[in-house]
């Protein structure tokens, strides 16, 4: 029974230890495994699962807005790459080179795409020719390799799944429009689904994407209280459509550049929704993206009866729309238990020959442990409520957290205390400055998250320099 | 109007240049772009929503097998790839290598995975202890690097997307039923979803895959008489376990070798869907895969009522569960007309002042171009019939052009004559000796395609030696 032994284990405390918490969680809900690939980790069916329903959902909400699916090369020649020239110098310290191909050095060496805009470029030079073929809404799901020097499952590889959209306008306006879009897209996927509030804003200078104008981003805050950038959309002009060509002939018969966005989002949600749900049994899922949503655990299984209730449950069950299993193994009542609340199941029900007698079930949630007894016959109805209530509660208790972990600081005496001592997000004033920014992430190890959409003058001078403050701003020690 | 004159330019004859009647089809009904890295492509929205389709298609065929999704590396490190001898061997002379990482050259160069064979083995080596964690039923969707000299889009290129499949089970038994059931798996879909008919066998020894014991495969023919190998399934016995020491505890506490399948369908698919159904118009999509199934082209949309009748059966199909759309450009219904037939939509629905009169609207078959007139009201029990219809014509023609490009050879000579003059499968028998079947591919550049489940003896010997034949075997030209 060595295999269950290690499931029920306990865990490390995540107040003893964060980062060793949050390894044990990936590992032990068996999310991932380790490889003989440095830097590259492999996702498991419990850890794909959950990519698996983040993708239909977020390609549910692209297509709904007009975006189609599409795949280009894995490769760039390295003189694409060079093009554009902030771009190149942001990515090119960072990429993986293929110098050689079946048997010979090749004459010019490809990177393994970190990010796709040059080949979008490259293929929109070709693809794009009147203002009849604007806008195009193209996005691809596939890998990319940054080769980062310390790694950790979900939060940073070499390699990582995502998705990254890539448009093309006729006008400024509409690129702006779209970034904002699908930024929203992002915020509500993050807040509806996968139950983690975010802050939307948009990046100073010194942290947007090379080569983009703007970059917006949601920024969500873990349990640690440390930040992590959930999703980002940028806008990029018409830089990337002059280092490429990119244009179309408009109604006037004038060629025109295009105005190109971007937007991507990661397998990094998943160590998100771990480090903002997770507690010390493991994992916890919400119930909009748990593959297993309910857990049918029939106890005293041999006796007669028990296992045809079970069923009848799971058939109504999933009849009412839920995503429901029976745990029919043989282990014990407890070790099944211990397992699925590693792996953060949001609920479970225990029917039992004595529940059956009653017709009732046993009904306990993930996230406070809840126990609540219903009528067989009602769980279609109690069932979908109580998910419906996880969730809504998973999301209040991470807001709450949130809150009560952002502290604005008035001048740099109160804002280094807060950074010293507070783990959270700091909202606090800047002149626009980059020698700020540097300073203040030189002394206290905090980088700036983002310019909130939703300003605040929290005071009048920035809290660096004691100029005129331009912003308030998010700051906080990030993943 | 540049670009719609050039989407009804007659395309190339396919009597006249097969080879470029398909380039002109993948372009024209914008299924690929062409890329700036040398040997692959870029998959347009087009073509990308049948590799959507066929994916959700076999993924839920391999989940009701109990098959779960996972994610390997996309690198292999040099050593891990030559852990097994033959499997190397077949592919170290075609994958493309890695050898820097950021500024560094790397300890140990890594291969872009050809196949991942040998990332599952040396996963499979940490994650399976005991008979109770087999069997394993893992797969995988993404893309794969091989190094080819001339390549063709979807056919043959440098980077294509595909599924492996990959499962490790106690019993050579079980790994066989895997691989024989993942085999028919790929058939049923080719055949009921693809319209493709298929041949199941197996691969001679020269032909295995490197490292399978035994390769089964499915074989069709394409319109000019050529064949292509459209899945494939491999079972590996305990060749690989043995090589990467994938061991596990069996119920007498006894440590045993797992036995291991893989099995692999690829973007090919869609090249295949080209060359059996298209024609000398472009794309024919059965209507199982299309994207969109059903056109409706609104005749005089301007003029009153047109528009809202189009919308009107629109939804109602939609609710038939019928996947339709309007075409409302600005194009002439001549021009949409072409269009929808260059791009393969299997049934078109014309509908204009007068048919609105009549109550009626004109239905418009792609594969024959028959024309019928039904009652708008039933439209959403016609269009499902006549789509069945389609599909179920679709299947029969090619199966008809099939069995009449399948030949029996009863001796060299008439084998020579076929394999020279009449282009398709040729049946012939076989002494088992791959002498006879290096000469045969040498004198007539035709290879053994597979060793048919359904055998017959057409004659009592080999076709090329004369010694006594164990096999009747398909030979042809394949792509």
């Amino acid at each position: 029974m060595a295999k269950e032994k290690k499931l029920v284990e306990a865990i490390t405390s995540m107040d003893e230890d964060f980062a060793r918490w949050y390894t044990d969680v990936c590992v032990k809900a068996d999310l991932i495994g380790y490889t003989s690939v440095k830097g590259c980790m492999a996702i498991k069916p419990a850890g794909f699962a959950i990519w698996e329903n983040i993708k239909n959902e977020l390609d549910r909400r692209f297509k709904e807005t007009g975006v189609q699916n599409v795949y280009m090369p894995m490769f760039i020649p390295e003189s694409l790459l060079e093009k554009e020239k902030d771009h190149v110098e942001g990515f090119a310290p960072e990429v993986a080179w293929v110098t050689r191909g079946g048997l010979e050095e090749l004459p010019e060496r490809l990177c393994v795409r970190p990010t796709s805009e040059t080949l979008f470029c490259d293929f929109y030079a070709k693809d794009i020719h009147s203002h009849r073929d604007l806008p195009r809404l193209y996005n691809q799901w596939c890998s990319v390799v940054r080769w980062e020097k310390t790694t950790r499952p979900f939060l940073r590889s070499r390699e990582f799944l995502w998705q990254e959209g890539h448009t093309a306008h006729a006008t400024a306006k509409e690129a702006e429009e779209r970034t904002v879009m699908m930024l929203n897209v992002y915020a509500s996927f993050l807040e509806d689904v996968l139950a983690i509030p975010v802050i939307k804003g948009r990046k100073t200078d010194k942290e947007k994407f090379a080569g983009a104008e703007e970059t917006y981003t949601v920024e969500a805050l873990m349990h640690d209280g440390k930040a992590l950038q959930s999703g980002t959309s940028h806008n990029f002009g018409d830089g990337f459509a002059r280092a490429f060509g990119v244009q179309y002939t408009d109604q006037n018969n004038q060629l025109q550049y295009v105005y190109q966005t971007s937007w991507g989002m990661t397998t990094r949600v998943i160590g998100a929704l771990i480090m903002v749900h997770g507690d010390n049994s493991g994992l916890v899922l919400p119930p909009r993206i748990a593959p297993t949503q309910v857990m049918i655990v029939p106890i005293r299984q041999n006796a007669e009866g028990v296992m045809e209730k079970a069923r009848e449950i799971l058939d109504a069950l999933k009849k009412a729309g839920v995503r429901a299993a029976i745990d029919d193994s043989e282990k014990s009542p407890g070790w099944k238990f211990s397992e699925q609340e590693m792996r953060g199941i949001p609920l479970r029900i225990e029917i039992g020959p004595k529940d059956i007698e009653k017709e009732q079930a046993v009904l306990v949630r993930r996230d406070n442990r809840g126990k609540t007894v219903a009528a067989i016959g009602d769980l279609s109805g109690t069932v979908p409520a109580l998910l419906e209530d996880i969730q809504k509660s998973l999301f209040e208790k991470a807001k709450a957290h949130r809150d009560s972990h952002t502290y604005d600081a008035h001048d740099y005496a109160e804002f280094k205390e807060i950074a010293d001592t507070k783990p959270g997000f700091i909202r606090a004033m800047w002149c626009g400055d980059q020698a700020c920014e540097d300073k203040i992430k030189e002394d206290l190890g905090v980088t700036s998250r983002c310019i909130p959409n939703e300003q605040e003058r929290i005071s009048d001078v920035c809290v660096c320099c004691g100029k005129p403050a331009k912003k308030m701003v998010y700051w906080g020690k990030a993943y």
